[in-house]
């Protein structure tokens, strides 16, 4: 069996990096509290989320069905439940089916917390959120408030839109995490009950039946690789291969809710489910399709797949899959999901920056993908990619003192646009402090929070190094172990500087030469040496002991890019990106009017780059000698192309995209249009 | 008072042009006739009209009601009735609110079209239509099949949703078009009486109300002007002084409502109605704000009570409306109305190609609102802006063959877009057949009918050419007669010649100098002359004669035009125009993929005019030396700014927008990028 590698686990490794130090411990500081009391609805002003509400509800319902006394309080219709402004009935079901995964993913978000820095206080908190959750698992494993609270019978009959199996799988995330943070096994043990509940009811020889939204595929195959249980591996395997499949699950459960209202039958051809990517088999995967955040889950899941049974056409589909995501479909942030309409990929090269989607979600689960990719085969590819991502569409997500989000996260956006023009009805200029539908807040705090086990990989012999976010890490290498000091900040250049803090150990180490890099230097303790050089890794092959240090210095030139010609609102613009970071310009520092701004075509070799202060953040900048349109006040709307653009020369001030839009409501663009043959200078 | 100018009657011109009279022509031997089916629900596949069935089941109410004995089928809770695929109920509305307007409609362009030339049978089918409307009238003059048919005791409750005045205004235009082709005041009648019913409530002294969709207060006015009878005038001023004042009117109708259902009172505030354009009084007009086809129908009301009252605010209105629409809001096509939501002017500069409306009738409107500011001021720049809309904008609203139609009208259309991408759902690829809600292929029918009324104004000494449409009229001119022939083909050249085929009299002849043309030469039969210029127009006094000709050449030269530099949307992209035609690439001449061309920025002086045929009729084409770019197969989705598009010489082959999409399905645009400074040739 090929040696896929792993993750180093999250209490090998504590981060010291400037950047990623300061906003793993904003989530702990300011976004895990906030959200405890969002899960508690006692957030003024923010949509509840009912998520500790319908627990203590659903746990007096589990007592109560046990007793054999338990009324149900309204039918599960498969509609939205929402308070309208009444005190919330104790034992009523509120919010959007999936509530319940806003507090998994808090739980698991304080777990990597929890592993990185004890706190007791925050521990108990948790603590009893866990105790809510087991109260509310029903005798037979069952957990869901939403069915518990309504009508248990009706349960798992809806698979394409209730989430139950959503839910359970970042209950799943949760325990796994809970467990490596507490050693406590007692949310591990609920969601294993589910997870045997779950598959009582489907598998090869039961029911046909898929996740609507994904995410019990990498769930399941976590929480095998976390108990050695194969059942979980084995179930996750059989939602991957029935999912597309004919007759489509969806549409035979759709026919069963019909029969009993007395409809027709609708066809159960699978080809009606691109949005919840069962339109064809999963193996079959020719382009990224549907919703961004399903898809991009599910891309996750069939990595999982791949590796742990070393399946060959499954991971050709996961190459398929992103060469269609990386090559088609992604933003230059690394955000993916160009349609608002059903917050889903659009056709290839249709990537509009204004109204794009880009939900946070979707970045997130790019990443998730990247990682599992880079498990399979060492390429820098899935690292650079990953890195886009993280570094912008990921980390744009969250304001920069941790109080508000964006879910949507365009590439321009000029707010009185966004408030006049219903098309952008689904793009905020300025970042929100919840959202009814909460997906985004607690991803990104989970994801920031479990950063250490991104950055880099091991197999028994070899370490590899996908991100270079500093941090000092203990690995073992061939049995032995080493600890690591890895030095780096992106926002300053491109130096990075490993050290063998102590130990003794033979291997590997694996760098990746990072594709925004023209070239690099290394310098050793321990003089020359001959790295080998494979798929955009350099690979040193050592006896490493204390006191060896590593330096690589990678070139960080401010790069102008532009799009394939193929992405048609891109034609004749440019962004600019240095290291991990793409630029933006925002008014506040540019002026009104960023779509009046032109790119020289000289502008990489004249811009600067610079510093800024934001929010107690030094963050890189660049200047840029650039030009700016004056519009002809009297001219006719449509002049002759022979007249020359009046340019006025400026200098273009760009801040990191992750950073707009943190000083108050402006403009912004992140592509610039370039001046054109005609303009005067 | 100072002296406006008067269309020419169309009973004075008579069509020659190749163009013109080949469009009106297909009005009426495809477009009518097919019209007349659709109003009977004779066309199998469309969306049926219900205007005879509902006029039928009016006309036995109306009897019924007289004899104190209808029943009403069911109560007007204004939604919208549409059956179900059952035999529609003989006594029951069906259709739209607004359906009686499809049938008025027809009925003015039949007229119009049996000005120009007898034909008896249309006339008689005609005159069932007119019987049928006269029979479906109350006895005190009210008529809306509608209300007649559901409650009329709601008669105009809800001015704002319900147009009824809407159908009025048709009904009025239909009425005075119908008496001037036949000299029969049957329909005429039926419209006074409606109009002196609708005056028995609303006025100065009475309720306060306004139309909710516009076109009574011009329809009134011509009433007025074809009558002698101030008070429908004096109505319409009403309805304009009204529209927009505190407390809204509109919303003093929906808190009445509100309050029969128990609810509370809404704000009563003006500026909630933007869409309406009755956010504020009209005179304070200072941009095209909401729907964009009532926003051209007020705006020739306006242009006429500026004219008939001589009401110098009223015209700085229209005026500060015409540059809002003209300089700001208006696509190169002369279409009007760049968001679908709302089929509504958007905000200044914003001008999508993909995703415009620019609804055929909105470009009509702008036509009718142009040619009345041509009637208050002779300027050039109006009758630019009307040619523009109508060789363009209106004219693509028809297929070649007369058979189907345009809604909406992009600028840049991707058939597999508008199928697979839900935020293009409004744009059709290819003209339908017809329309549930078929506003625009009867507005089409009566405008081209009419065209002969927009070619020439005259005053009493005076006759202006606004557009160079070839046709014989009969003019006055200082109180005696004359006849001319117009010879022009725009299709072919800027040559025009005027010829005075009989008659003699002393007066001013004033022709616009095109804004499309960089010169002109002028030859005349009887020697030099010392033409006055004004306002863009040539002024020449003389004794005419028969015999006298005078020829101009305005020279016709192809123009790259580009965007005003605030079009954020067209940055770095040009179309060609030339004479009155903008043209567009199609895939059908020029292979898909169009965003892949590249325009240089010599073409203007490179492209070759030409010809080409399609349905029967010679078109003018351009070739254009061009580029076409070879996306990278294997490149990245975001390369260097550095690396040089890979370029290949071709043919641009160009066709008139308006005859786009006559060849079956295409990717169509109008503006093409440029090349890049960075281009290899």
């Amino acid at each position: 069996m090929t040696q896929f590698s792993l993750p180093l686990p999250l209490s090998a490794v504590r981060l010291t990096d400037a950047l990623w130090k300061r906003e793993n411990e904003l989530v702990r500081r300011e976004v895990i509290p906030y959200q405890w009391e969002a899960l508690n609805d006692r957030v003024e002003g923010a949509a509840p989320s009912f998520f500790v509400h319908n627990m203590r509800a659903a746990a007096r319902a589990a007592a109560a069905r046990r007793a054999g006394r338990f009324v149900p309080r309204r039918a599960a219709s498969g509609m939205v439940t929402q308070p309208d402004g009444q005190t919330p009935d104790p034992d009523t079901f509120y919010g959007w089916v999936f509530q319940d995964s806003d507090g998994y993913k808090w739980i698991e978000a304080v777990s990597y917390q929890l592993i990185q820095q004890p706190d007791e206080q925050l521990r108990q908190t948790a603590q009893q959120a866990v105790d809510l959750i087991c109260a509310a698992q029903e005798a037979d494993g069952y957990l869901d408030t939403f069915y518990s609270l309504t009508d248990i019978s009706a349960a798992f009959s809806n698979l394409r839109d209730h989430h139950e199996l959503y839910c359970f799988g970042h209950l799943a995330e949760a325990a796994v995490a809970w467990k490596e943070a507490t050693g406590q096994t007692d949310l591990l043990d609920a969601a294993c009950r589910f997870a045997r509940c779950i598959s009582r009811r489907f598998g090869p020889n039961l029911e046909r039946g898929c996740p609507g939204h994904e995410i019990a595929e990498m769930a399941l195959f976590r929480l095998y690789e976390a108990t050695g249980d194969t059942a979980y591996r084995d179930l996750s395997c059989f939602f991957l291969d029935v999912r597309g499949t004919e007759p489509s699950t969806f549409a035979l459960e759709e026919n069963r809710r019909r029969a009993g209202e007395g409809l027709p039958p609708l066809p159960v051809t699978a080809s009606r489910y691109a949005y919840h990517q069962a339109d064809r088999p999963v193996r079959d995967t020719q382009e990224a399709r549907g919703h961004a955040v399903r898809q991009m889950y599910l891309a996750a899941g069939m990595a999982d797949e791949a590796r742990l049974k070393d399946d060959r056409p499954m991971r050709e589909a996961c190459e398929r899959l992103w060469r269609s995501v990386t090559r088609e479909k992604m933003y230059v942030t690394g955000g993916v999901g160009a349609t608002h309409l059903g917050e889903a990929f659009s056709l290839p090269y249709d990537l509009p920056s204004d109204t794009a989607y880009a939900e946070t979600c979707a970045a997130i689960g790019l990443c998730f993908f990247a990682r599992r990719m880079l498990q399979l085969n060492p390429v820098s590819e899935y690292a650079d990619v990953m890195e886009r991502a993280l570094y912008n569409a990921v980390l744009s997500g969250m304001a920069l003192d941790g109080k508000s989000f964006f879910y949507v996260n365009p590439l321009e956006a000029d707010p009185l646009y966004c408030r006049e023009d219903q098309r952008l009805s689904h793009v905020r200029p300025v970042r929100q402090k919840w959202f009814g539908c909460a997906c985004c807040p607690p991803n990104i705090a989970r994801f920031l929070s479990s950063l250490g086990a991104y950055a880099g990989t091991h197999t028994e012999d070899t370490l590899y190094f996908h991100l270079y976010i500093a941090q000092e890490m203990n690995v073992s290498l061939g049995g032995k172990e080493l600890r690591l000091s890895l030095d780096a900040d992106l926002t300053e250049s491109g130096r990075v500087r490993l050290t063998v803090l102590s130990g003794a150990a033979s291997g590997t180490l694996a760098f990746r030469l990072p594709g925004w890099a023209d070239g690099y230097s290394l310098n050793t303790s321990f003089g020359a040496c001959e790295p080998a050089l494979k798929g955009g890794y350099l690979y040193l092959t050592r006896p490493w002991q204390k006191g060896d240090t590593l330096s690589f210095d990678f070139s960080m030139p401010i790069r102008l890019l532009m799009a394939d010609s193929r992405v048609r609102e891109l034609t004749g613009q440019v962004c600019f990106v240095r290291g991990p970071f793409v630029f933006c310009a925002e008014s506040t520092d540019n002026g009104p009017g960023l779509h009046l701004l032109r790119v020289p075509a000289d502008a990489e070799t004249h811009a600067v780059p610079g510093r800024t202060e934001m929010a107690g953040l030094s963050l890189p900048s660049l200047q840029v000698p650039a030009f700016r349109v004056t519009p002809e006040e009297d001219g006719p709307l449509y002049p002759s192309a022979a007249q020359k653009e009046r340019l006025s020369p400026v200098t273009l001030s760009l801040i990191p995209y992750f950073a707009w839009s943190n000083r108050g409501e402006s403009e912004m663009r992140v592509w610039l249009p370039r001046t054109s043959p005609e303009s005067s200078r």
